[in-house]
């Protein structure tokens, strides 16, 4: 049977103020939909419903923030929501489903998706689930998704891609993390590099094969947990921080176990405030939000404050983002430093971080 | 007998959001002194007792912030607070004093001050106003306060000086208001021009008979108001809405009826943001105020919001403000775009000009 596992952790550092430790971004109304506005981990659940039922959906997230989830996906199964009491990295939000799900269905089939990306149209996504499901259902390899990269962008991982397999997949020859410019600029040029889109489609078994294989202590212990879920506060802590790319995806490819399905669709990373300026409504040359009046041209101006107006003259190139309990002023192609100053915030006013 | 009268009108539109349309700058907490902070109505009360008792200090303001005077001014008698029903520039601010105290004291000589400069230290000032007091008490002459430029300032006034009356006092031939800069440039080097700060001293009777000779309508119309005060809301408007120094100071001097005394005290007008910032204290290289985190240098910023954070990384030369109801950002050398900026935000956002 087919099931989509949907990673909703993380804590959102690179959008505060509008993500604070309480609230990570993809539980945010960020996104402009119609006449509101949602949020990504609505779009997430939204875009797997389109493959499978809401029974066969799992939401993988921090414990704290199960409240959260169940207010913003009530449709999802409470026996399906698996709340983290500790973050251990991407590897364990993969493993410890699937181990649930090869508990209860030796032939449980996962897309391993993200909650944090932006991509339409919905159908054409639903497509490609479809061909990375009939992929991983059709042998023991592990699937990613791919993105043809359209410019040479440093800050993603890129799939180097091996035989054909059919029009839209391919054997996976390796991995490689942000590349430097000049080298990303060779992989746009080769044509033999995707992005990595993060998002996966593999039988639960052949997952936890390699698993086993890799990191048979991860193994031992999702199994273990799996079974005895009632132990999670005293088993979960003991796993190993590590993202399932650099402890399966990578040594999985020098085996030629993994291969690769494109995206046909527009895929954008929303986790920093560059990329949601992308999504945003245009105000007068502004990627805007809220009650905002400028006098100025190519910046990012978020008010989250209904009770407030930011005003914004004679600037460019900024991100300004009003909160009621911050305000934010950083320029846009320096808002890695965001995540920096978030944590300044956490020591010299501590409580408004 | 000596008096002050004190202007505190003006809307302060250049510091918006601190001050709102019903707010103007100089009733706002904006000075740091000692623990706390003070408006610039406060510090302009406190130079004037130097000089002479609360019961001699008038205060003319616009009748809807009288509410705020009496708050920030206790001291001062409720019978010397002039409202103006409507605002009628500074020879109205100047005539209506001077013709309610000659009607009380023939021989009142009237110290014409500011509200919204920075003057430093007190007792410096104290005694630059003695001595205007003694050459105003000495003959029907206007006296200016002037202040020996340090720069070619191309947004003050300049007073020429002619003859010496003392180390410190000297004729004024003339009057120029703002400069280009290289006239600015000329004035400093020539070592002939003060800075003109904008405050008079003078004889009721010596300034009201100037005013009849130039300003004949607005003589008649003052004198007719201190004798009939409850008339107040039918007179004021019909006053003309001119400048003391246009209808009076200038024409006044070319008749060789000024004279100007040298303001031994640190002067700031503090209108505009940038001037603002001079006084504010530092916080790792820029000037801060309130709840501030800055990984930044160069920046003026402002956080009034009690229950908010500003957090600002990366940028230079920026003016932040935040207010519980306004966030403004504008590099601090166009902040004299915040006037049109208000206005837009009255049209586009009303409510919270």
């Amino acid at each position: 049977m087919r099931y989509v596992v949907i990673m909703a952790g993380g804590s959102g550092t690179r959008l505060w103020p509008l993500s604070r430790s309480g609230t990570p971004k993809q539980f945010l109304p960020l996104i402009p939909a119609q006449d509101a506005r949602v949020s990504l981990l609505h779009l997430a659940v939204e875009r797997a419903r389109t493959v499978v039922p809401p029974e066969r959906i799992w939401i993988v997230t921090g414990a704290a923030y199960l409240d959260m989830v169940r207010e913003l996906a009530p449709e999802i199964p409470e026996s399906n929501l698996l709340g983290e009491p500790v973050g251990r990295d991407s590897l364990n939000a993969a493993a410890w489903p699937a181990a649930v799900l090869a508990a209860r269905d030796p032939d449980a089939v996962i897309a391993q998706l993200t909650a944090d990306h932006l991509i339409q149209p919905v159908d054409s996504f639903a497509r490609t689930l479809a061909a990375a499901f009939e992929l991983a259902e059709s042998g023991p390899k592990l699937v990613t998704l791919g993105v043809p990269p359209t410019r040479p962008h440093t800050g993603y991982g890129y799939i180097r891609r091996g035989a054909a397999l059919s029009d839209t997949a391919f054997e996976v020859l390796g991995f490689t993390e942000k590349p430097p410019l000049a080298l990303a600029q060779q992989y746009l040029a080769s044509g033999e590099y995707w992005w990595n889109a993060g998002m996966f489609c593999w039988r639960a078994a052949a997952f936890l094969d390699l698993v086993a294989q890799l990191r048979p202590e991860c193994a031992q212990l999702v199994l273990e947990l799996a079974e005895n879920p009632g132990q999670l506060a005293d088993i979960f802590p003991r796993l190993p921080k590590i993202s399932v790319d650099y402890a399966v995806m990578e040594p999985a490819a020098a085996q030629g176990m993994v291969c690769c399905v494109r995206l046909d669709a527009q895929w954008r990373d929303v986790g920093g405030y560059a990329a949601l300026g992308n999504v945003l409504p245009q105000l007068g040359g502004n990627a805007a939000s809220g009650r905002v009046v400028a006098d100025a041209q190519g910046n990012v101006i978020i008010n989250d404050d209904p009770d407030a107006v930011v005003a914004v003259a004679g600037v460019t190139g900024l991100v300004v983002v009003r909160t009621p309990t911050a305000t934010l002023v950083v320029p846009a192609d320096q808002a890695e430093r965001v995540k920096a100053l978030a944590e300044q915030v956490a020591v010299q006013a501590p409580g408004f971080e």
